[in-house]
């Protein structure tokens, strides 16, 4: 468990693990880009954020978004992954850069004026944008932003750019950690919940660990796999998710091994600081769910737990509505034919036990036991701006049906989601 | 378009559409059922409602949920599909009778003590509940009302019972259709929306009309793929979803394929009246996914977008927010390996072109017209009671990539859906 008392205690602890490994820089200038004349608008402040290698580099990796309508800078980011060096990635929030006119020729344009303006070549680096659909990025502002970055470029933290990148959310989320000499700091925002049609994730990378180009890209597959890809708010895959990885590969000696056991680390935590940005986010659910043929069923019923609407709404309002956890793994596996004995099958919250051989074993106590439980798993509503705590409701399913599992994590559905994703930009 | 002024004037007009075929008796009787020492109770009337035939029927015929979890009654009903005769169903609300000890027992007893009491054979009879998962049926206040039912016998009118099978269902659910001499007259509870663990679609079809058993179950599972499998409110499947149909056989001379245009028109306008159902409900979104190459693919994505949270939550605050269409095609596309070009897809709201050739068509004029369009649509929100009128949110999707079409329904996601959920039981 882990708790901060107000927004400055996390501030302070978030800038403590903000440290950039060796070999990077970061800057960031705010963008005046409010176009009043939108009829639905935004009051969300606009940043340019920029990281960059010291030195170009041949390790880099990402993954991207499967949604078949890809942002702009996630056609571009495909095409720099067979790119021989990356240099780093310039980024932007507020407006996504998705499915308007000329997208891919602005991000050439802006691009170029980078490349221009650090005296490097023009096909060294990445395009991030997170933000709204189907508005055209202000070109021009950008490339006048440009301008003063080389200016703002720090070695220092890493906190800055994790600010700057935020949308909809609540804090910025950044992890580190220290291997031996070396260091690996993300950062992330998003994503859904409350991200508007703004519900990106962005995950940016950086380590000084020397790792081979094709490691990273296997390495960071699997780690997000296990990890952002377990976490859900909304089941909404953006147009724009990216994760990209960047290595100054400055320090030598770590082992993959050291390397991936540090990164899981990383995004493990990572990940769950985004499912607990969301605003009005009551609780913070983990379904735990084994005893099952293969992993991928295993997420498959978590999911299906975790993305239940009727569920998420009882347990924000602290009801623990039993037969609603029953009914998602029932729809999700009559649906997708999957093998399941309902008699077989046992059910815990908080440990105990509620559905066993066929039959739930509630009676008056253990409801009012589970009631208190997810009232003391309840966030502090007035603790916005920060993650309150990692005191997750912990739901077990076990299938008696096989030896894999998976745990997955989300979040319960609020009257604030609905609010803030009903009247964002009207 | 359809409106009513209040809700007087919608059930002076479900009254007149709620004539019972020949060969058929209703009665129902209201059970004296609140649990006091329940921590988490329910405020919600039980009822004990029957529909009798005057006579047994061997033409019957019925569809149930797909979820893995099913209740008692479908479990009994399932077998109950191949007996040689029934006499009709016996329906309560409140409590479901879905995995709690001795289900199956109960409902023999039940309808044992029905049997005695009408003086008919005890195996004639489905059983059907719908309400709280897990508790059990309050089986001696069952027997001791069954006791009452032939006097509250009537061949009057469908309506009571109509009333009495609803759990949070705001207005009673009635289509008839009179066929030369026949009749076809349903009844629906549900679903999704607001019905806390209650997310039960309960449908009972009533006809006169001779159909041998084999066409009605072939025409039954054909219609309702048609209609209530087109319609999606929370993406949740109960345990309890069950839709049953009877003939009297005593109407004859009218052709299969007059009979299942009657029953398709009567299923579709009872399906909408269930969409339309939910308290906090401000839109009907009416999804229609066309050029494609099979009619499972356009209802995979047309359900897709309408159980799509983001855009749900738009819609409710009248924000014409299309990049979360486009953003819940290119998900369930992209997940799903469906071939999409999005070059080529087209997307309108209310007739007006929004997307087209690869980029958004918007422009300042457009998102207003829009946004009007979306508040003229709206539901009053006092309208609490009646469906208020037939006014869908009207999306088409044509992905130019085939001929097949479907059109699916569902509504947006308000406030109310979340507070009703959170709190009904607590």
């Amino acid at each position: 468990m882990e708790k901060y008392k107000n927004r400055e205690d996390y501030e302070s602890d978030v800038i403590g693990r903000s440290k950039l490994p060796k070999g990077f820089q970061v800057g960031v200038i705010p963008l005046e880009f409010y176009p009043e004349e939108k009829v639905v608008n935004s009051p969300l402040p606009m940043n340019l954020s920029m990281i960059l290698l010291e030195e170009k580099t041949d390790s880099f990796a990402g993954v991207f978004t499967k949604n078949s309508f890809p942002g702009h800078p996630i056609i571009h980011g495909r095409e720099m992954l067979k790119a021989p060096y990356t240099q780093g990635v310039i980024i932007n929030n507020k407006v996504s850069n998705v499915r308007c006119a000329g997208g891919l020729k602005t991000i050439d344009n802006i691009l170029y004026a980078l490349g221009d303006e650090l005296n490097l070549n023009r096909d060294l680096f990445f395009s991030s944008s997170t933000g709204i659909i189907g508005w055209k990025l202000p070109e021009n502002d950008i490339i006048e932003a440009i301008k003063k970055l080389p200016e703002s470029l720090s070695r220092e933290s890493i906190y800055p750019i994790a600010k700057s990148i935020m949308t909809t959310d609540n804090f910025p989320k950044v992890r580190s950690i220290q291997i031996g000499e070396g260091r690996i700091t993300a950062i992330a925002k998003g994503a859904g919940m409350i991200e508007p049609n703004m519900a990106t994730m962005l995950l940016f990378i950086l380590t000084d660990i020397n790792v081979s180009r094709v490691d990273l890209q296997r390495i960071l597959t699997r780690v997000i796999d296990q990890t952002f890809n377990r976490i859900s708010i909304d089941s909404d895959q953006s147009t724009s998710d990216t994760g990209l990885i960047f290595s100054s590969k400055m320090v030598h000696g770590i082992s993959l091994d050291t390397f991936e056991e540090g990164l899981l680390s990383v995004c493990s935590d990572l990940s769950q600081d985004v499912v607990r940005n969301g605003e009005g986010t009551a609780h913070v659910i983990e379904v735990n769910v084994k005893g099952v043929e293969s992993v991928t069923v295993a997420e498959l019923i978590g999911k299906a737990i975790i993305n239940a609407p009727l569920l998420k709404a009882a347990i924000y309002g602290n009801d623990p509505n039993l037969g609603r956890i029953i009914q998602a793994i029932g729809d999700v596996t009559g649906t997708h034919g999957i093998y399941i004995n309902p008699d077989e099958l046992t059910l815990s919250m908080g440990g105990d036990i509620l559905y066993d051989k066929g039959v739930f074993t509630l009676n008056d106590e253990l409801e009012l036991k589970l009631n208190n439980y997810l009232k003391e798993r309840m966030f502090n509503e007035k603790a916005i701006g920060y993650p309150e705590h990692r005191n997750n409701v912990v739901i077990v399913v076990d299938l008696h049906n096989g030896n894999h599992e998976s745990t997955v994590f989300g979040s319960d559905l609020s009257y604030e989601y609905v609010r803030e994703n009903a009247d964002y930009r009207s």
